[in-house]
């Protein structure tokens, strides 16, 4: 569903993305806008690591946040933003293997309050295959806001 | 409290810490380690940003799950690590001003599960004075490896 | 899947349902148990309400709480038992209609630790059909508890 | 702090608890409320209990949940309630002793959305003394309700 007016929404998503600067320090890329789900994708890298050589939990949280917070984007008319008002993200696996891939999907729309999740998957590229393993689990939930300065999508 | 032992526990953090590379890509410095608490700073600044130019919530949670997986690590005896299993953050304010503090607390140690949290604190300087404005709050489970190679401390 | 074996696993949840007294309290009953997958169902009472008369969000976290565990219970060989750790609930529309019903799925199965989520709906009855919103999203970690007297399954 | 005006504050909380039908079925009572901050306390008895004979997380999160709500309500003015949005709790020990006490506080308070904890401790009362252990500690996110008709305080 690429309606014009959803590639427009997606205009919007792919905006605010490219204003994350942190994404780029981190090395993450949106890989897919639909509504209602979003997907953003990061290498595993030397840089985003915990003690262990996997990827921080934190790396792995923002790539989630970002992913949930912008399915809910894609629900909300133009002038309207989200921001995380809170995360829990489980921890299912090590972040290890080639790519994680974060995938947010809204669980529920609403005015003031939009809940969302994410999953993300830890991506293994073998010869012939690419496996996919769960490694976390987001429920994000984000407040509209509206005619904030700065704060809009 | 720095007893003789405290400064090996003290020295096992900080050796962790060095290892955790996102910390050095994230600019976070451990300012702190004390029995069960711990201190991490993020400097603000453009790389760590989000959409609205303030810190990206999954850069505050990184500091914010170390600060207390941190603090749990400082209760465990040589050789027993401890694993983030989920943590749950509120963002209480926006992430602005000159530096984020997370102090990681231990709420409840354990033998298999220990529960911490974290404050994260906005530091403002002024000119005579530096203000600090709660700015998100987080509640961790981690859980204690032992013998496994590569995730110990 | 009703297999011999699983015919015992779903008389170890059943026995130990019987078991929680605040079931009968609220007025929950297990409705189905199937591997990996457990259903509680809640009738609306005056009871159990909060002040506006909706279903409370502690009782509504009872049965999805429940419904979590005893997933992931079916996932447990006999003699180990699980012990919820933490839980976080979403509550995305009023507990209201003429029953909530909470199903419970294992999302991670480990050996110390499982997530698991559960889904509630509030069923409304109509003339020809039943309609079923969704009204909470849990989401648990379950830790597993082994020979420790009196509280296995 | 109990002013004229706080008083009035109390009575709203008072009566919006004594419609709180679950708290008479499960034997919890309204044991303080100041400004910020709300106690509620449990009996530890036969029909609140989970399969071990403790009582049920379900229990423990509804005196949690509503401690927390009410001490977000003391702080809205007249005509505006609270609804919990979403909230999470950590099991730290068994919910057994005589009295579970749970202690709301708020962490931050907003205009749309403000944030609440709640400590539970379990009592056991001595022969000359009453002893206090945490038994769970939740984190709550309420949002502000307005002229929605049967949903206020």
């Amino acid at each position: 569903m690429t309606t014009p007016d959803f590639a427009a929404t997606a205009r919007r998503v792919e905006a605010s993305f490219a204003r994350q600067t942190i994404m780029e320090t981190l090395g993450a890329r949106l890989v897919r806008v639909a509504p209602g789900e979003v997907e953003i994708a990061l290498a595993v890298a030397p840089h985003v690591a915990q003690q262990h050589g996997f990827v921080h939990a934190g790396a792995v949280a923002t790539i989630a946040d970002s992913a949930a917070g912008y399915a809910a984007l894609t629900t909300m008319p133009e002038g309207r933003g989200v921001l995380t008002a809170e995360f829990k993200i489980n921890l299912l696996s090590p972040a290890a293997g080639e790519r994680l891939v974060a995938v947010g999907r809204v669980v529920k729309a609403g005015r003031t309050l939009t809940v969302a999740q994410a999953e993300v998957f830890a991506e293994r590229i073998g010869g012939d295959e690419t496996t996919r393993k769960p490694c976390a689990l987001l429920t994000a939930t984000l407040v509209a806001v509206e005619n904030r300065q700065g704060v809009v999508d």
